[in-house]
């Protein structure tokens, strides 16, 4: 296959993800009635990458693959496009997240030419896999960013749900690992929402 | 101001730039009646950034700085949360648009700690100054997306406001000097919308 058939895979992919601004989150944008969809929370996610790495522990921090973190945010939810948002305090869905997202992440990435599909299908897998400090940052910033957001809309997600306080802790521990200060703030952001009535006790 | 401060100056610019989920563009998302936002916008210039990459002109390309790519298409809009989307064919509102985006530009950076705004102030002027081989790329990927939802959307918006091929080939003709390969993809899709009747000859 010529270059052309490169560039049509490519423009196909880029054309089939657009569906991503449909996929609706259980997150209000501040301020409005609208649910966030993953494109707004995959941006938002990306430009808190760059302002937040310096909190990524040192070692691991000293020479953090910011790249790999942004490429990893910028593509973490993708599969959603088939497999749907799972609410991340519903037990029922997520007992066969993980098969619909493999399938979804099959048909998806191999949409573009191979090395790019690898590519792909490599940053969501360390994405999901959480073990190298690029991963742990990216799924900090992927919990922090719903917390800050409900907390901004006085917990309006939280108390549709009748979430608690101990849900949210165990939910978000791991930012201790991926960026242990965002982690102590976390939980001053889940106290005083505790507090303001927004969540649970 | 410890450090404390200088978390909450980032967190707060976090919730600030949120806003950026509201401004609506005239392009529409594929299938749907609804417009897009800039954060959606923002978040497919940085996927098509990734994938695209390979365009680049090789000597320019072969030290292309994505990750600068990547944070220019993800900070270029900001400034619309206060300054508004202007439409690119619109004349009259392109008079005042700099000043516009230069006064919301002081405002919003400025939110985040001194280095931090600097940083921000420099990939937006960079963007905008397209100079270099990465502004031009970033360039290039913000004039092609609309160019792609256009046609995907047999042309809605360019209907809606009675826009002709002439229009969006000089709109678009800087495309050839950031990734030339996807200059002559665009020149390809403007003489089918013509031939379909999504675009004026």
């Amino acid at each position: 296959m010529g270059e052309t058939g490169r560039l049509d895979k490519q423009i196909a992919f880029i054309i089939e993800i657009d569906k991503l601004k449909n996929i609706y989150r259980q997150s209000f944008v501040t301020g409005t009635e609208k649910a966030e969809n993953d494109a707004e929370h995959s941006w938002h996610l990306a430009l808190m990458g760059i302002l937040l790495q310096e909190y990524v522990p040192k070692g691991a921090g000293a020479d953090l693959d910011l790249l790999r973190v942004l490429k990893m945010v910028l593509v973490h939810d993708l599969v959603e496009i088939d497999a749907g948002d799972t609410y991340c305090y519903d037990e029922d869905a997520a007992r066969d997240k993980r098969q619909r997202e493999e399938k979804a992440a099959s048909r998806l990435f191999n949409l573009l030419p191979a090395d790019q599909a690898t590519e792909f299908r490599s940053l969501w897998d360390e994405f999901e896999g959480r073990t190298t400090p690029e991963a742990l940052f990216a799924a900090a910033l992927d919990r922090l960013q719903p917390v800050l957001l409900n907390y901004q809309t006085e917990g309006r997600s939280w108390r549709e749900h009748g979430i608690t306080a101990d849900q949210v802790l165990r939910r978000n521990e791991l930012i201790r690992e991926g960026a242990p200060a965002l982690w102590a703030y976390v939980q001053k952001i889940i106290s005083e929402a505790v507090e303001k009535g927004y969540l649970l006790p």
